[in-house]
């Protein structure tokens, strides 16, 4: 069990420093978050300590909740309400749901636009596009990086969509900032927690995949290590895990949708086209995922599939897309959700 | 590489054993599936002599199909539309869906009488409830046995729903299937292959469900063993594999639907309730299952699950299940199939 | 939690029923096991009414034991030391090991006696061999059958080697029984309950295979039925489980060795040529089973692999098994056991 | 397929430009790997040129070899004979065997050289030792950092042993590795890639542990990378992966070091404490892992395991950790090894 406590918005490090003292003469460790809007100290140690709750009585202190939970932050407990977080005019969470798509790794400019277009004009709401790319083989394409991420940015402005682009090193983390709405943490980095923290630094929402051999707590844990560096904005994003079967990629766990959902306050995605690995299988998964209750989907669409550098298999064509979207929509209707 | 020889209907013993007789010659082993329409005859062996082909022109021998898939009867190569299985009057698979629904466990005539009156009532189409239960302990509650499968033969006829119920002994298979509409063969006994032999040689549809360490590929090779034996009406089920995740009870492996719906022509089902293990999740289930493709889903209800002698946990109660018909509607349709 | 109740040597039928309807007279319920020297009643129920423990002073009752794991008779607290088993003059168990080895399927008499003649040459104690062989395809060798048996027992005679083969119908137990020492139940019949039970109520130690899915404590239990009808004699196998690593056919749980010693008296082997299903890795696995504990090994050998009818990429030549042979040697010394 | 090529010894940045000039000129891509003792470039691109195998004519070029594996320079077929990797006098790998110990994270110098005094009395050749701890837990003990790294190298000197500790962050490399032998990239970061080409670029051995949801070949990949970079002294360690068997932290996959010793060339370690996850293991894991034939384990040794700040119940205690040496000693030599 640890203790959250919630200081007053507004609050100043001089009340900080208070509170912490307090924390630490009770025998208890603080632990600090600053958010935006308001400084959140978590004080774990000792249960019998804990229990007394000494600590809604200082001057400064909004509330204090007990949580027993590992994850505390990013548990219902601590936040009862879904979380809804809002990129340049586009709502994530709640009953708000919202499509990514796009082509899985920046190629050029023509087939970024071509591919934006498209996607735009179906009803995506969020473009994606990889710029650097964890590759398995130190010999295959690792993506176009920074020139890739300006293509994207201007991608986006053109579209009149936000962007969202994933970092793999903690050295690039405030560079990709600059030029992405949202920004991902892949499947094989859930578990990087000095990369976590880096981007728990910064202002941008953060979209967490699940990695391949992580059960759902341990996700939420990742979110975690990210929101307790005070950054609140994390989307979770279920991509497929590990096991035996092998007629698809990964396993969609498609019911991590629910067990996350009533877990904690976050959005909730899926992510069918790395866990299918093949075009033949994404729209039913994408329905699928939109109906056990997530808040979006994002899929990878690419017009040449057959050329793409990356996951080309598993793209959709552009008219494939578009008739899954109309799907979606109606489904979305049904889970009392609607699409941006 | 093997020979599908597919029989003019009506054919008679005769030319079974003449056509038997020319497989032979030719170096192959001949396997002869005998169904209610026509009789199949595979024929196995050197792959040189299988490409001559010299067996199409046999009197009585309406067809011959190369089949490469391990599976033969099973696979779309063999039966390129959907299957559709009828059973009293209720149609399953195509553009056919339909909902199982009912108890775990037959507990009393009572429970099972209140249980089935409200199913029907939500909409559900067919009837389930065990009788003979595969319990990890020996010391568990083991069902009813045969008196339990007679109160569902009443209760099927009483709501007029067809009923299913689980085999999961080979030396009861005649004596269940004098009870039951459909024969449902259990996850720990996919792979009881003498079992899976026994219900092929009845005439009752046969609900195969996926073991909990099966591959999809392992699963169509079960289905091939019922088919081997002439009864080719079988419907599968995807109820959950084993994975290192321990939120549900087990993962719903749900790419598991478009799989078996591009390899095979038999209907395939969801069971929510096993994959899940806790009742919160398996609307969320059912309805991505749905979404995924699926022909239906198998769902516990129950009135009282506290004091359920069986699975009370995963059992949904009426007035939830009666939600989930109406979402299920319309997420059917969203998929171009229509609910019996 | 229940009890084990255990009734002095030679009780009468008497006894039990005076126990039994005390039993249940406390409002628990009697769960009796005729052993060959004497018989135990498991007694379920209420934990308030367990806890009262008024049952050792009943006339006949030798020892009152309550255990809380879900499996009882199979426990280290029903049966604190390790079960040694006796067949035909070879012990298994505590510090005895002993090595199973002969072909995958009984193919001729030819095969059969050649192959034994160097196991038992090189060491091995005990001579295995399948007459009835679950395969994935209907359309895959099944086996020699009963005919098969009968080359079998002839061999272990002509050798003076006890023999093992594989029972998968409830219907053959007891004619197989007529023919082997020892009784295997495979792998994918591990929770094929009814089969259990009928190899429970012989006289015949059970080899009984970890399921490709099963926990540790799901084998535990299933051995539980097997002793539940009686049969005490029961030997463990861990023969690999279902992952995602594809460059053996299943994962060889090794830890599974410790942790069964651990938690039950019975003795406990490894099967490495399935884990592997590769000849190269074989010997690896099976020292590594010795190193880990295991009281033997059940390895397969073939004289010209090639040619097997079933497995025999994973059967070891005999010159492999007799280098492997010197090496267990060693290591069952450094593991405290003395091979037979 | 891609060719290797491999430079004679001490050739010029001319000859380099040289081989790679002529390697664009044939369409194909050139990689170079520059090693301590010579240079090595891979040739990437269309199979029908590589095939025509022009390089070998080339000025400078020692040898070309066409590998078909994924891993190149990881590959039997680019070095056929076992690498031994040498390390302030103690040697790993072919016939030398060396065992790491020491407590799973630096808390204190009291404790770190009491063990370390502990486990060379022993007969441990490497001692080991965590600084930066990857916690799944953002509240947790994350390790002593560089104060305990200082700690590590002064009881590596003070008894003599080459010291390995883990770098999780690709900004803390080159300082990590001042104070060094070995650098450990973790399980959770075996595909984080930047992180792999950063020791990559170092001048000290890797000790590789493979992912708990990778695959053999994912690791040799992973390897491929650090070793792509020049540094090609890299040991490989199992060290479980993740699957449903929860009776242990982890399942040892024992098969992945015969597997592994015949794909590659590396060095294999197996680490038994966190794969057991429980002391009670952690002896029968070693054993095992000996007996398959690995080149050494990797323990957690702690003297006063209940206060441990990390991973305490998995530690051995020094009397335990003693006797495990002795049987180590007699397995190696069934396996032609010998002990450092």
């Amino acid at each position: 069990m640890s203790l959250i406590v919630i200081l007053k918005p507004g609050s100043t490090d001089e009340t900080i420093d208070r509170v912490c003292g307090r924390i630490r003469e009770l025998g208890l460790a603080p632990h600090i978050a600053r958010g935006d809007l308001r400084t959140v100290i978590g004080a774990f140690g000792d249960e019998a300590v804990l229990k007394q709750d000494k600590l809604e009585q200082i001057d400064g202190v909004e509330s204090v909740t007990p949580i027993t939970k590992p994850y505390k932050l990013a548990s219902r407990d601590f936040h009862a309400a879904d979380t809804v977080i809002e990129v340049r005019n586009v709502k994530i969470g709640g009953s708000h749901a919202a499509i990514i798509a796009g082509p899985c790794a920046i190629e050029s400019r023509d087939l970024l636009f071509e591919v934006a277009g498209w996607v735009k004009k179906a009803g995506a709401a969020i473009l994606r596009g990889g710029a650097f790319k964890p590759r398995t083989s130190p010999y295959a394409f690792q993506g176009m990086g920074f020139d890739g991420l300006k293509l994207l940015r201007e991608a986006g402005d053109e579209f009149d969509m936000p962007v969202i682009t994933e970092v793999i090193d903690s050295r690039d983390v405030s560079r990709v900032a600059d030029y992405t709405d949202i920004l991902q943490v892949g499947a094989r980095n859930m578990q990087n927690y000095h990369l976590l923290m880096e981007v728990g630094r910064t202002d941008k929402p953060v979209f967490l995949k699940r990695g391949l051999s992580a059960t759902v707590q341990e996700l939420l844990m990742s979110a975690e290590y990210v929101m307790s560096e005070g950054n609140h904005r994390v989307i979770l994003c279920e991509r497929g895990i590990r096991t035996f079967e092998t007629s698809t990629r990964f396993t969609l766990d498609i019911a991590a949708v629910p067990v996350l959902r009533r877990e904690c306050h976050l959005p909730v995605y899926v992510d069918p086209s790395h866990a299918a690995g093949k075009r033949d299988f994404v729209a039913d998964l994408a329905r699928a995922g939109l109906a056990a209750g997530a808040h979006g989907v994002i899929v990878e669409v690419h017009t040449n599939p057959d050329k793409a550098l990356c996951d080309g298999p598993q793209a959709l064509l552009p008219v494939e897309f578009t008739t899954l979207m109309q799907q979606l929509q109606h489904i979305a209707t049904v889970c009392g959700k609607s699409l941006s």
